[in-house]
């Protein structure tokens, strides 16, 4: 296989970069979390290309990275030492693949919100003869994981006697705040989310447990959350490529990357058929965006077909390149293997995606 | 790593298959076709496992395989002779694999709706000095990809002029048909489209050209279309497997398939959280069902997450498993890289899935 010289060359449906506008993003969110006592640990989940992670850390102003799953954490334990699994690890595979990340000298943390999940932990980590640390996670709004505000002394007391992990701090995700298109209303829901998380922190440090980390932030409210005295990182990650979603907001990073079509049907004067359907592109914050040709929506996606509707007059051919933006970004990169680097129209790199598939990826 | 050797060794999130009642589900539709006129042509983009299509081969009444892009139909060539692409192959990169496909002794059809595409078709059969069916593609009622049924006896005619392309036939798919819950419904529009496509099919021997395929057809109007004289196959994939939209009608095929997710959170009485979110299950169709748990439903999906409201006396606890029945099969299988085969609880096999993610897979 010849490696595609321009984006004419590329095989489609596939993802393609703009490496100028991502590195702009990555520069630009760096540059904010300079000053001050809050820094940013990129979400690899965003787009898992361990490529992009390594440019976010060699931008600065990172403590480590943030991952969700543990195949993730495996995948970025290569070339970063300092990995915080947001995310509650469950099962006793699991628990000893995180143990295993630990004795390769990554200072590894976990999000725990449960005396089972709690155990677990410490069971792996003491059997493999190494320290995990732990985040309690706290529910700041969001039904989903978390204990309540009340509840993290608690947990953070239990989580300071058992062996094998050790408590460093606190996490919360106000992920029902960071969508919010109105910027007051965002503010306002974000700042009583870390409320919750800080009501919490102090809970925790008046029950004279330690909480040297309180993570918390995305990329709709990391200069809201990040601003907020008393928490110290902020988990971040569409920024670097952005979305259809995160683009109808304020905050002023570039679209990067594009699922790139080609047009295989033209049925109607009205209508065009590209090759990059859902199986390409995800639909679960609603329809792409059809990027560079006027007057042009997206119908419906199939599972290897977009119907595109378009202006009669259009001039679209049968082999023509449609890009969409997706309103997604993390499912939709999840969806590939690769992503194609461009410079101009020039494929200057082909960096490969990793540990989408769930296929388990123990060392 | 060591296979699993019951369910709850399973790595989660991962999809589960009874593979009892997939084995039920071919058989029933290969008895379908076993008398009469009209055979079945299995798609293999429902599933996208090998494994699977090998079986729906064995049980009979087969023409061959139905694919969704050159990479299955590349992946099935390794088992299967007789092979129709029934999706326009668009990109000389894409007909230069289709005609590798054909050296390789498979009688592979493309379905064609344009002049481009057939001067790309023919061009890269000659080139390799094979010979590539085709079917024209005619459009149904769908607005997605095809040729109005008036227009196919031209573009059938250009097919039989062009050196390497050989014109097998026509194709029309009633995707808008076949989802339809009201049986009487679903009948009366599925009758309309495959009128006309057989209004094509008469305009093309009216034109003194061969058809000697006539192909339409899904899992929800197979034994309307199967049953109409003059349609040769049909290309049904999702009774292998089932799903929760094709659930909804009155198919009686079982559900044979799960996403398997483990309790990560329990943060409040009438809630907990699993593992398997819509990177793991898709949510195009809708949100999945949640399998087994009296009164449990899905509340949201998160990337990594599925928030499940339960009845506030719910016993479910951290590390329980919880099986949900996706919307949608096809979508859902290509997040994964492998199916766990079961029989009741006893993983008896571990198949790949094929074809994912859009590497080129030129051999």
């Amino acid at each position: 296989m010849t490696a595609p010289h321009t984006v004419a060359d590329i095989p489609t449906p596939a993802l393609i970069l703009d490496v100028a506008a991502m590195q702009a993003n990555i520069e630009r969110m760096a540059e904010f979390f300079r000053e001050g006592a809050c820094k940013l640990r990129p979400h690899f989940k965003a787009h898992k290309t361990p490529e992009i992670a390594r440019r976010q850390l060699a931008a600065g102003s990172c403590t480590g990275l943030t991952c969700a799953t543990v195949a993730e954490a495996e995948a970025v334990a290569d070339f970063c030492d300092d990995i915080l699994i947001a995310n509650e690890v469950i099962g006793a595979d699991k628990t000893a693949r995180v143990a295993t990340i630990a004795s390769r000298g990554v200072d590894i943390k976990i999000a725990v919100d449960s005396h089972e999940g709690l155990a677990m932990a410490g069971e792996a980590a003491a059997t493999a003869g190494v320290e995990v640390g732990v985040l309690v996670d706290v529910n700041v709004g969001m039904p989903r994981c978390g204990v309540q505000p009340d509840a993290a002394a608690e947990l953070a007391s239990r989580v300071a006697e058992t062996p094998g992990v050790r408590l460093r701090g606190l996490m919360g995700y106000e992920g029902h705040a960071v969508g919010i298109p109105e910027r007051e209303k965002r503010e306002q829901v974000t700042r009583d989310a870390v409320d919750r998380l800080l009501s919490a922190v102090s809970a925790v440090r008046d029950a004279g447990l330690p909480c040297e980390i309180v993570s918390a932030g995305g990329t709709g409210s990391y200069d809201i959350t990040g601003r907020i005295r008393g928490v110290t990182e902020v988990q971040a990650g569409s920024y670097t490529l952005m979305d259809g979603a995160y683009e109808k907001l304020d905050i002023s990073f570039r679209q990067a990357f594009w699922v790139l079509g080609t047009v295989i049907s033209r049925p109607a004067p009205g209508l065009c058929v590209t090759d990059s359907g859902h199986k390409a592109c995800t639909e679960d914050h609603g329809n792409p965006d059809v990027d560079g040709v006027e007057g042009a929506s997206i119908l419906f996606l199939s599972d290897e077909h977009a119907s595109i509707t378009l202006p009669p007059e259009s001039a679209i051919a049968v082999g023509d390149r449609i890009r969409l933006v997706p309103s997604h970004t993390d499912p939709t990169i999840n969806l590939h293997d690769v992503i194609y680097v461009l410079e101009g129209d020039r494929v200057t790199d082909v960096w490969p995606i990793a540990a989408r598939g769930y296929a388990e990826q123990r060392r």
